[in-house]
């Protein structure tokens, strides 16, 4: 049977060898949630750099939409910022759109330069979707979450978990992350949305008035498509 | 109120600035066991040292006790291995204790690097005493986990889970990784030892015949002593 593992920090990454494996990129708040929202939406393709700068000059090469921003800011130069709620259909379809955040966009290029066999991203809003794509395929799969600034986050662990859960009949799941994040999962789901209430992505969005985006984060399967990474693009699977 | 941080593994450390934290060494498989378990038999005190080579060396200097293992076996050229049984009062008293391992004495030295403001040596055998000298400080915590050979695992974070559960109405607790460890403390409370059965290092050690090691290791409160590392070496506090 293939391998599922789980690593819980982009720093983490750099012991595994993941030039055989499926790497499923996980930032749930908020950088994949929107990836997948994007594209669901009719976005042409979605372009995922590593900064600012990069962001601004590929969006003008590209007539592009441009999306970034740091504290719950959009960061200068960029049009649009991280909430999947900012990727309506009648603001998106036909376009593409060039996108740089804190974690998620980091860590794919990092399992890029590791060189990952596939990359894909995934989500509360794609899960169903991904986990038939990732039976269909039968490789053994990184699920790799970005945590916060290289910290681990509970968020990004909870979808690994619930991915876990899902696949570990038909993949052998040796590591003790994988159980932790499975487990978490698992009581989550008895204990409700109060669990999330004292984490520490809750308490800075929460902060920053973004609450809302928490909510449509956490809905399951809305967007039932699988975004991969394709020659330094995201397209629809 | 002084800070409580949990850092899952050594690669993470890095991340944090514990120049003004306590900084808790855990390695419950079985590293920081057996320290607590020497100290406690009455070693005059303990040298943590990254390698084989420097244990040999500085053993013959100090007339020392050697120990250290590789996947269960003791290394050639010391005497003795990483488990606590072997340090019984008989053979530890008034003796100098030399010992290196794959993940507990590398974290220390890691933690010494990064100026910790104080090493201290955590385990299930002395945890009450540990949670008391703790209070008695009242500074900024630091309970790292050794993991194993930089990944994450749950034993590691089960201990530092029960120390928060203990402090945290004393400290400011805001850190996933905290929050993560002490759910998964009292989920382990509720479940029992088979909580334990699936987990990677519960299996290695049983493939190596030694499951009554990780019985040993999991007992509370058996050596109420607070290793505490000054000018090199383990000592008593």
């Amino acid at each position: 049977m293939p391998f599922a593992n789980v690593c819980l920090s982009p720093v983490l990454l750099a012991h595994y060898d993941i030039s055989k494996s499926i790497v499923v990129i996980i930032d749930v708040l908020r950088a994949t949630s929107t990836i997948v929202t994007a594209l669901n939406n009719g976005a042409k393709y979605v372009v995922p750099v590593e900064n600012v700068n990069e962001c601004i000059k590929i969006g003008e090469k590209l007539n592009a939409i441009t999306a970034g921003e740091r504290d719950g800011k959009v960061l200068p130069g960029l049009k649009y910022g991280n909430s999947p709620s900012e990727y309506s259909k009648n603001k998106i379809e036909n376009k593409i759109l060039v996108i740089t955040t804190t974690n998620g966009t980091r860590l794919l290029h990092l399992a890029k330069k590791q060189n990952a066999k596939e990359i894909v991203i995934g989500s509360f809003l794609n899960e169903t979707a991904l986990v038939e794509y990732l039976f269909s395929k039968n490789q053994s799969i990184m699920l790799a979450c970005a945590g916060w600034k290289d910290s681990v986050n509970i968020e990004d662990m909870l979808f690994a978990g619930s991915i876990i859960e899902k696949i570990e009949k038909k993949f052998t799941v040796d590591c003790d992350s994988a159980l932790i994040s499975k487990e978490m999962y698992q009581l989550w789901q008895k204990k409700g949305e109060s669990f999330l209430a004292n984490t520490s992505h809750f308490k800075r969005l929460e902060r920053l008035g973004l609450i809302e985006d928490i909510r449509l984060c956490f809905k399951s399967d809305t967007h039932p498509v699988v975004p991969i990474y394709k020659e330094g693009n995201l397209v629809l699977g």
